[in-house]
């Protein structure tokens, strides 16, 4: 069985997401194997799937918020897409003979506390979050299951694929564009988010890691996952 | 140009509906020529797709409320049908030369207020709406564009199609059977659906429609809606 390394030789230190923001990095998915923590493939894609269904809510309650028909139409578009890999992951728990719903069960109610807290206060707020949110749990999630799955490869491109990020990016820009201090609030939301989104996430591995030695380890894709961050923060025109 | 005929012969009288109620109707959609009214196919397609856009948003909402991982995954997708149809409904109009934002615009705010009036107190109200007054104004609405449409007969068939009805049926089917009150205040509020929502389907038709004559003339419509209607009550158990 493949599994995914998400722990490796510690980063270049505390400037290391920084400067390597603006850079492209080689790979988006970085799997080789890891030898010291086993992954629950259906624990794995359980959690997985039901992000993807929190998301496609989030993004469904800002479409139908927007207040342009324009954006209505195309928020409710990506949020249509975000729904299809909610589907292509309940398919991978199908094909693993296991009951989608029982799968994602242990992890709704905390997934939706999880999404309550980077709701926001305004639909600019919820559509950051939407865009921003859920690019750190997809570049992190596709790490986890290129490795677990069969078909991994595939689920991680379809979650890190451009799912969402042209509509919201469009949305935003322009109202950020109409508006500069709507840009700074911004900035300090989509840096706000960071922290809470990053708990998300690990939530996700096994106990064993979530040590301060862990902690040391997973450094190196935390550097990653702030590097896309910063990159997102930037096709916004915001500074992370 | 097909035309479509929403107007014809009065019906058999006041209890046509109910006693026409529990017989499956010959034909889906009834297109005929239409002599007396001209429909802006324009208009006609802009308004659909907006109505489907409506109906994403709250059915989109329903499956976000929805106290099951279950029932949220099986909403969820019905939502996602829901898209495909305004995609559709969007493509018609692109192929048209139209810009499809500008053509939803004008209706935009009289279907979000009457969405809002048909949105429930509670959630079990809001999923019901999802169920009977999507499938009045899909009945409605896949008659018009049947005729006005080069390709209207496959955009009406997708209008009609068993898009969301199972899983809404499956979700409020087991509420209901769990409580029997639940039963009577939803046919209570079925009922209560009724006027509003052919009230918003009519507007869909030119004003020289809309006067005592029209309503003489678009009564054996009415009468195929309503026993469509009352067949979806029955689905649920619910006396129309």
């Amino acid at each position: 069985m493949l599994l995914v390394r998400v722990f490796g030789r510690r980063g270049a230190g505390a400037d290391g997401p920084r400067s390597r923001s603006r850079t492209k990095p080689e790979l988006p998915i970085d799997r080789v194997a890891l030898h010291d923590v086993d992954l629950d493939p259906v624990a794995l894609l359980g959690r997985a799937a039901y992000v993807q269904l929190a998301q496609f809510t989030a993004l469904s309650r800002a479409a139908a918020e927007a207040p342009s028909v324009d954006g209505k139409g195309a928020l409710a578009d990506a949020a249509g897409r975000l729904l299809e890999s909610h589907r292509a992951l309940v398919g991978a728990l199908q094909r693993r003979g296991v009951v989608p719903s029982e799968a994602m069960h242990p992890y709704v109610a905390s997934t939706d506390r999880f999404f309550q807290t980077v709701s926001g206060a305004n639909w600019h707020e919820a559509l950051t979050s939407c865009y921003l949110v859920d690019g750190l749990l997809d570049d992190f999630y596709s790490r986890l299951i290129a490795g677990v799955e069969p078909d991994g490869r595939e689920l991680a491109a379809l979650l890190t694929g451009p799912r969402t990020s042209g509509e919201i990016v469009g949305v935003l820009s322009a109202a950020i564009a109409a508006d500069t201090r709507l840009g700074s609030r911004l900035a300090v939301w989509g840096r706000r988010l960071v922290g809470d989104t990053l708990l998300c996430a690990r939530a996700a591995l096994p106990e064993t890691v979530r040590t301060d030695a862990g902690e040391a380890r997973i450094e190196p894709v935390l550097t990653e996952l702030m590097a896309e961050h910063t990159r997102r923060m930037d096709r916004l025109g915001l500074t992370a």
